[in-house]
């Protein structure tokens, strides 16, 4: 074993696509994968669930995978809503939300009127012509156009098929009012950060493994932590962008 | 009046902002600018129409300026879809398009069967998740994605309000599929220059007549061809890039 991994004391782990593979009825674990999050919480390990789901809140994400079998509870979680509550909360920013309906509950605690500032996230059915002309203009009508991403996604595969994630739509609403979104989630810097001040455990001693070269691997390394790809999940898509090179790859995450 | 003037022979005229302003009824000419053309004409200059129009056929938009009392016919129309119907011709092109449904017609001869392209165009109310999700899984099926795109207009603005542009989308599309689109339409260089093919005048002795600083101005310029931008239309919208500058600025087309 490399002096590097002995010194691993924290694991950050992707969830869509490593631990459990998403479809209509909510999903399936991939084989393992339960096993391996035991395991890895009975080492010892210090563990964070890091996902980019804006889909639901993180009550209902959490209990879906205790559902499928998963030891999680939702104080072990960074999601980008609660990190985007605590920018628009320091910066007094009151959003316009373009959001998944289930994913508003996050936002609860949040001033929305008299908005100036939009926050996107994947919002699936809610990205329709009339929410999206409408966000638009909130944002174009402002003095300077404040837009703040839950994640940059390009897609993702469902059972029935490969859908546009909200990084389509931010670049969207980037173009048409000539500003750029903030990212908050992977592959962004601070939500690395966040996760890791969460564990208490520097860069180095830190390990991301997720399915995803540029949000997991890429936004890792990036921040100073190795990073460990899985053949499960989207790998297996035919498009990937490989600007960036894991320092392992795995077939999935399992317990040897 | 300046040399360069005196040796204009052609005149390309933008349409909606700069012959008329339009609106949920069809929309209403701009003063003065109904006998603008009928001077024009009278004068012995060519004159071609030069829109990005993509909500309706030829026929139907002609008609609608016919109605307001403008003297035009549809040969006089340079616009993005016979010209995209031309490249799709010449490379054994198969769309599947994502357009406004009174734009299909221009379609009619194109085979349309097992797509190797996608068109998109401002289709408006056509521009559904379930449409976008379609257009991006024929696009990210094919080896190497074609995406022509009827222009790249960041918005427009109607009666309702301002609405996004067929550009916005074509930015999603690109970046979810990591593709380059193919612009047809104002501000390509091959569009003005077709145009200016059908009037038979070079670029030196023509002139670019429209209200949007980018697709008219920036593109006749890049072609060679003065530019003059009206202060009618889009001009008066709050956001603007100006990395061009007009040869001339007119408050609105009219005749003297």
């Amino acid at each position: 074993m490399a002096a590097w991994a002995r010194a691993v004391r924290g694991l950050l782990l992707d969830v869509s696509g490593v631990l459990y593979d998403s479809g209509g009825d909510g999903g399936v674990p991939i084989a393992g994968s339960v096993e391996a999050v035991r395991r890895i919480k009975a080492s010892g390990l210090k563990l964070r669930f890091c996902t980019n789901e804006t889909q639901a809140t993180r009550e209902k994400f959490v209990k879906k995978l205790q559902g499928m079998g998963f030891d999680i509870s939702v104080d072990e979680v960074t999601a980008p809503a609660p990190a985007a509550c605590r920018i628009l909360k320091e910066r007094s920013l009151r959003p316009h939300l373009l959001v998944h309906n289930d994913l508003v509950p996050e936002f609860a605690e949040i001033d929305k009127a008299n908005p100036n500032c939009v926050v996107i996230g994947d919002a699936a059915e809610n990205f329709t012509y009339a929410n999206l002309n409408e966000a638009f203009r909130v944002l174009i009508g402002m003095e300077k156009p404040v837009l703040i991403s839950l994640g940059r996604g390009r897609y993702y595969k469902e059972t029935d098929g490969l859908k546009l994630d909200v990084g389509a739509y931010m670049k969207a609403l980037e173009y048409a009012c000539d500003v750029q979104a903030e990212v908050v989630g992977k592959p962004a810097k601070m939500f690395f950060e966040s996760a890791l001040a969460e564990m208490g455990v520097p860069p180095q001693q830190a390990i991301m493994i997720g399915d995803d070269i540029v949000n997991d691997v890429g936004g890792a390394q990036r921040c100073g932590m190795r990073a460990l790809q899985v053949r499960t999940g989207k790998y297996r898509c035919i498009h990937t962008i490989a600007d960036f090179q894991p320092t392992l790859v795995s077939s999935a995450v399992r317990s040897r």
